[in-house]
Parts: C-alpha cells; structure tokens; sequence
C-alpha cells in the first residue's frame, strides 16, 4: 500500500471496515448520504481500494470486495452480516438525506419502544444503518 | 423490550452490531477471547437477544439474528460483509488469546506493509477481526 497506518493511534480502537463491490462510488455515496470525509485511501498491490472515513468523530472503512481474502460484499452474500448504528443529531433529516442520495428504506423512523427514534435504511450496496438518537 | 437506551448518549456514535445464530454463547465468547463486559442485554418481542458490550472505551453490539427483520448471521450469509478492526497494545497476545477461547486463524500476525502489526481471525460466530497495532 501506498500509505502508513495513522502513527499516533496509540489507544484501542474498534473501527467496522464495510466491503463493497465498488468502493470509490460507495465512498462518493457516503460523502453524499452522511456527510462523511475521505481521511485516506490506498490501493492494495491487487487493487483494492482501502479507505478510512469519518463522519464527525467517528470512522469507518471502506474497502473493495476481494473474495480470496475473505472480503465479501452483501450484494455477493445477499444480505449483511453487521448494522452500522448511528446516533445523530436528527434521524429523520438524516434518513431523508440518505434517500435522496439513493439509499432504500428499510424500517422507516420511528419512536421506538426501547427508547430511541429510530429508522433503517440500506445504503446502494447493501449495508443497513440504523439512524437513530434518544426519544427525547 | 426491558431497557430504555442509555439516555446520556447525545453525540454523534456509530457501533457495529454483530448478528449471531446464539448471542448468549457469542457474548460468553467476547467476555472470555477478548475481556468484553456486557453493558446491556434486552429481549426483543419476538425473542432475540440484543446485548451492548464494551471492550474498554469502545462499543459493539451481540444480536440474535432474526431473518424477517434482516438481521442475518454469517453462518446463514456463507460469510461476512464487515469485519472488525480493532487496536490493541499486543496483537499477538490477543490472537493468542482469542484462538485459546475458540477463534480461527484466518491470517497470522505479522508486520504489514501499510504499517501495522496484525493478523485476521474468525470467532466462533463468523465475525472476523483484525487485531493490530501499529508497527513500533
């Protein structure tokens, strides 16, 4: 790869890295739907783009499918496997955001009974986000 | 369900959530492989377990899977979408203890070219995760 690992991370960290059958479109869609900033991209020696997001505080990564590491989309599964959720300011202009960047709805947001608004979406390669804060 | 989300969280988060086909074995697996401590664990309607646990300062959530609201294992998928990169002083001290509570070496530790020390290993539930540090 083309870049170092961010040095100054020193403490533990858990980051949820999301594959994609297209991650510079998918990165673009992030950008879009939640506001997020690219922090880095490198390419694997086999192509794979590997990029590292934030939206706020928070990261996540991004990387290109790759089947013979074990990397493989939900659109090759045919489902996911982890739910990115996300607490924000205002779920239901996030989940209207995200529609209109070409996100689908899953379950629309809601008060919920355990005690959050909250909604789902599934984003255009097939990861599912809850968007939701604390009923107020 | 029984509890009401924690109503201190006002900032912006974003938490995995991992499907698993039996939480209350998975999250006895985090407790031992990785010194996780449950946070919360509530039952949905329908049954499923929905478990927040901790790994020091970070979050990740246990949840039983359940097909009719999407929430699908990676034992059903033949695989997993998103893996999970996680920081830690000694990647090879934790492999080593993630293997002895039942994990799977997916790829050994060892230094990277992007500048980690890691290595990849599968738990019991098909979850795979990254453990590294960066290379000293």
């Amino acid at each position: 790869m083309a870049a170092r690992y961010d040095a100054d991370v020193t403490g533990l960290a858990l980051t949820p890295m999301l594959t994609v059958t297209d991650a510079a479109r998918a990165i673009e869609f992030y950008e879009r739907a939640f506001g997020a900033t690219e922090v880095s991209r490198v390419s694997t020696p086999t192509g794979q783009i590997v990029a590292e997001m934030s939206i706020g505080t928070e990261r996540f990564f991004v990387v290109d499918e790759n089947a013979g590491a074990f990397n493989l989309s939900p659109e090759s599964l045919g489902g996911t496997s982890v739910r990115l959720n996300l607490i924000v300011d205002d779920p239901d202009r996030w989940t209207r955001a995200a529609i209109a960047a070409g996100a689908r709805e899953i379950f629309p947001v809601a008060d919920q009974p355990y005690g959050l608004r909250q909604g789902r979406i599934a984003d255009p390669f097939g990861h599912h986000w809850l968007l939701g804060r604390p009923v107020r």
